[in-house]
């Protein structure tokens, strides 16, 4: 067959639709590992434990997130140059960017998935965009006192397409209800401690807590029940600060539920408390290798899983939350960052920076099941997360 | 340009891949509406609320229910005719179809996604099926006394790659442990209790809970520690069956769990009861319209939606689970049959069989989103349910 000019045409359209569809395939067993010094994303698959692509093009991904659209197919990263990116998991392309602040701290996507969030240091405050096409929608300065700005940190998404966030220099939490995106009504709620660093919501949707570099405490908000303001509650917590050395401050991403109580890395000490959900009271203290930075509960809460700061980022311990003692003690590697269940709970994937690796385990027998090479890898993100509240 | 026959091909082989390939997309707002009596399934997605296709050919649907693959892509359809079809959401078309017992009774996919497993009444038993090619991989006759053989109810997936059955003829459960599927191992729990008609296992994969139909109370089977055995509890449970005349057994599917509480339908009474998930005695009797048949909680459990059996199945009731009352009723029409929950909470789906319509309606303010053509629905799947466990 001669390939005629109209041929070669056709053969062009015939590749470029191949090419620009990629592979047929659902997208609930996809997810990400961001490689954070090559502002570069690892496309991963949880169902044969396998890289599948890789993509370019993030910016500064140091303390980078992500969401996920409500379809799974794209996702939402936020790095910490005010970078927002949009990105085809099955085109595997960034398909929009936007630098929409100078330094940001993550982001949030609502409820019904049309809104995506950013937490931004520099301008302080919280802009909001349209999930389909990144275009601006909302810009709520955190404003304070004479005119002032706060950072804002601690964002997350809740109940009723509402953000929820806290404001570091202001000492405020801030409730953005967006039903109406171009007017959101804002509820702020003052004077509720020092210094919020970073904030969770439970898997209900219905607590908001921030924790307090300033002073000792946690601050919940009732999301259920606004009317009845911010309350302190666990009192002694952070009260560590003075007696060790913080190396990092503990993340309250992934703060872990199992059953009615909670889990929670300590500040600066050696342990994960453990709260009761029903009055937010510790009920005990569980000794652990070193200072937790993340303290994640395995869905179904049978296990928590704590990695930790320097010099002990090379270990994973698992916590049994039925004799609340550590059961199992793993390593690893050096620079063990970040940790992502798959969301039924029979494995969980660990970013080993340090290592270039990632190495996937199987939660009944902790034996590693696969391990995959990645650049300098930290945060690990499901697109079972597109799912879930609070993440 | 003039179509000689090289182009003619080409252009066939273009539009073929285009067809073969559909529309790339994610599979994470896709869901499945039964159609039972035409034994089809519509196509929904939860984005734009919209029916986008019906897929043909999967046999008797009445009583029908599904299960979702990892990725979200494939839907595992369990017919009352034995007949177990895989059908691919993306290419809208069934793929693999098996008619593997006579009369079936639902099924469940492993906490893996490897294997998939049906309940049969008869012959009495469980299959179990490789997942991608729905070959046989296991056969599990429910054998007792002298050569019988039971009808299987309350099949369910559990934690550590188990299923979980109830033989209502021989009063037994059974857990089986598939991690090696060829040789799987059972472990029988006799005496449970007379004719389980339906269990289910509470979210977190922990506890699994059988109705008995020949006498009172819940037959209670903690998964984390199997020594401890079956115990029964909530002793008056089912006690109504003298009382009122039961129009319709309640389904124990999407047993409504919010907070440290949960709300089971009573038996042949117009109640839901509410249960303390910490001692499983009964905290409270909510009062309904009707007798209900699913008793399903909103994500994040601030709702509990209820519908009812004949002659009040018109209407559907929304408990609020702070202050335990019925705090709206809503009116869908004639024979609501199903009720499915969007994954965070936000819209819910209402199937009503004798108007042809699926519903869909905001969770916070009641009103109705979108209405929907269905023949004759019943049961409503979304794909989210592949990342949760007992479903």
């Amino acid at each position: 067959m001669i390939l005629t000019k109209p041929i070669l045409q056709l053969w062009m359209m015939f590749a470029l639709s191949t090419a620009w569809s990629g592979d047929l395939r659902g997208t609930g067993d996809l997810g990400i590992v961001v490689e954070r010094a090559r502002g570069s994303l690892l496309l991963i698959e949880t169902t044969r434990n396998a890289a599948i692509g890789t993509i370019e093009g993030l910016g500064d991904l140091s303390h980078a997130s992500a969401v996920f659209s409500r379809d799974g197919r794209y996702a939402y990263v936020f790095g910490r140059d005010g970078g927002l990116s949009r990105v085809d998991l099955l085109e595997q392309k960034v398909v929009n960017r936007v630098v929409q602040a100078g330094n940001s701290i993550g982001g949030a996507i609502s409820q019904d998935g049309r809104l995506v969030a950013v937490a931004n240091y520099e301008p302080g405050g919280v802009r909001v965009f349209d999930a389909s096409t990144l275009a601006p929608v909302a810009d709520i300065p955190a404003t304070y006192g004479e005119g002032r700005t706060s950072k804002v940190v601690g964002l997350v998404d809740a109940p009723g397409n509402r953000f929820v966030f806290s404001l570091w220099d202001a000492g405020e939490i801030w409730v953005i209800d967006v039903k109406d995106p171009a007017v959101p009504s804002v509820r702020k709620f003052r004077n509720i401690g020092q210094q919020p660093y970073d904030a969770l919501i439970t898997p209900d949707g219905r607590y908001y807590l921030a924790g307090l570099f300033g002073e000792e405490g946690l601050a919940l908000l009732d999301l259920w029940d606004l009317d009845k303001g911010v309350k302190r509650v666990l009192p002694d917590y952070g009260k560590g600060q003075e007696k060790l050395p913080v190396y990092k401050m503990p993340h309250f991403e992934g703060f872990a539920v199992a059953g009615d109580r909670a889990y929670v890395p300590a500040v600066g000490r050696n342990q994960v408390l453990v709260l009761s959900l029903r009055d937010w009271s510790e009920v005990g203290r569980i000794d652990v290798h070193g200072q937790p930075v993340f303290v994640i509960a395995q869905p179904g809460g049978r296990q928590v899983w704590v990695n930790f700061a320097f010099p002990e980022n090379h270990k994973v311990q698992v916590i049994d939350t039925q004799s609340l003692q550590v059961a199992h003690t793993l390593e690893p590697g050096k620079g063990v960052l970040h940790m992502e269940f798959e969301p039924r709970g029979e494995e969980v994937w660990v970013s080993v920076r340090d290592e270039d690796r990632v190495r996937v385990y199987d939660t009944a027998t902790l034996a590693q099941k696969a391990e995959l090479s990645a650049d300098k890898p930290s945060g690990i993100f499901l697109t079972a997360r597109a799912h879930r509240i609070g993440f």
